[in-house]
């Protein structure tokens, strides 16, 4: 599919060239090596998503839905039976379901097209073909959500600004130009100077390897700090804006994110 | 001289057994090897301070001190002329002083043996000879303040007490039992089941590897913990206490230490 129109970064989870998996950027791998993978079976996704191969809730709910919808497809070939067929996703949905308890698009994505594939009539062969149409919905979904945090935010992110962000949530964490980096993204595309500093993000430096190199890809001046510094540089002055991602956002308007947020958070709330 | 009568660790800074020379631990080495450097010049006692060979504020006055006490010892042998001495002294002075910034136990400790010189009559030798008890008196002296912030910040310290401490104000910091650790090992000593989280203290791991080697080496319970855990394990209630070193404090109370204090701080404040 096209590129974002805001920024040109890879899309780090789509389908295989063939359709018949799902190709992800290697994120263990950065930023030493651009590499990608290719997962073709329900055990390949899992093992990508567990050992943070994909990372990002909205990345993984995007690998999820369309490795369970390669899945069916496979489920639909050997079985002519609905019952058996039904059997087969459902099994393959189990070990995907599980594979990153924190990110809650991944489950939510699942159920979803378990829901279509259990309200979908016809035989295993269509079934197959409304998840994976439902897969890429889901994968565009998450594109334009992407675009429309980027707009909406847009307003945040004077010229000139400095942000701060956490791990990261931008385009490596989803299928488009990120979430809360969207903004900034935004920002650049409509001509502003923005720089970012990013926590490294401690223990797997998600901030220090991915944000960082993301960010340096496209232009974006980007400088890495310790955790703790964050509070201080608050302190002097230095930050204008926080951005931070969520796994989860609850009714009650709760954030669930990467440990380390919590700090920020009240860093920023005391300046 | 006696190991502290409260808790049985290495004095990490000292006269070497000759004494002719500083003693250190080397606490680049750590935790891996336990390596001691002999500095014999002052062009070894600046290099062991500026690459964090010996480190911590009140280890850094001691091992500066003796340092002097050292150069004054070698001037006197070839400087009968007292000017000449001084010059000598003076001169061996300001690169010990200026090898740490941060710690303003460095040039208060030299400071202190240069005022001593000023004020000594008598020929070098018998000046080098006060210089040298002066700065065994600061290493006393430093002894002494960690044991007595030890029986003052007892009573903060219950039993069963979960503390959390950052970067490394123990032990390995100080000629005695440390500074911010004092209580912690008073506590001990009294009995108490105390335990310790350390946070890993980015970016150079002073709680990694230096708070949690000496607290493991006489059998406290110590858990690291990334920066950024600090803030979330106060707000799930499993920190009691607070402990944290200063490289400085102010007329007005302010304190100035280690990167991340400061963030400790605000949730400590929070919490």
């Amino acid at each position: 599919m096209a590129p974002s129109p805001l920024v040109q970064l890879p899309t780090v989870v789509d389908w295989t060239a063939d359709g018949r998996g799902v190709r992800v950027l290697d994120q263990r791998a950065l930023p030493g090596d651009t590499r990608w993978l290719e997962c073709r079976t329900v055990a390949d996704a899992v093992d990508a998503i567990r050992t943070l191969a994909v990372r990002g809730a909205p990345a993984i709910g995007v690998a999820g839905a369309m490795a369970l919808a390669c899945a069916a497809e496979a489920a639909a070939q050997v079985h002519a039976e609905r019952a058996a067929f039904e059997a087969a996703v459902a099994d393959a949905a189990v070990p995907l379901r599980a594979a990153r308890p924190t990110a809650v698009n991944l489950a939510w994505a699942i159920d979803r097209l378990r829901r279509l594939a259990a309200a979908t009539p016809g035989a295993p062969p269509a079934v197959a073909r409304a998840l994976r149409e439902e897969a890429t919905r889901i994968r565009d979904e998450d594109r334009a959500m992407c675009d429309a945090i980027g707009r909406h935010g847009l307003a945040f992110v004077a010229d000139g600004a400095r942000v701060l962000t956490h791990c990261n949530a931008g385009a490596l964490a989803t299928a488009g130009i990120g979430t809360a980096l969207a903004p900034v993204y935004a920002a650049v595309a409509a001509g502003r100077a923005v720089s970012v500093l990013a926590d490294e993000t401690r223990p797997l430096w998600q901030g220090a390897r991915l944000t960082a190199w993301e960010l340096a890809q496209v232009g974006v001046p980007v400088t890495v700090c310790t955790d703790g510094m964050a509070a201080s540089l608050m302190r002097r002055g230095r930050v204008d804006l926080v951005l931070v991602g969520a796994d989860r956002i609850c009714a009650n308007g709760d954030v669930v994110n990467k440990i380390g947020t919590y700090a920020v958070a009240l860093a920023a709330h005391a300046h």
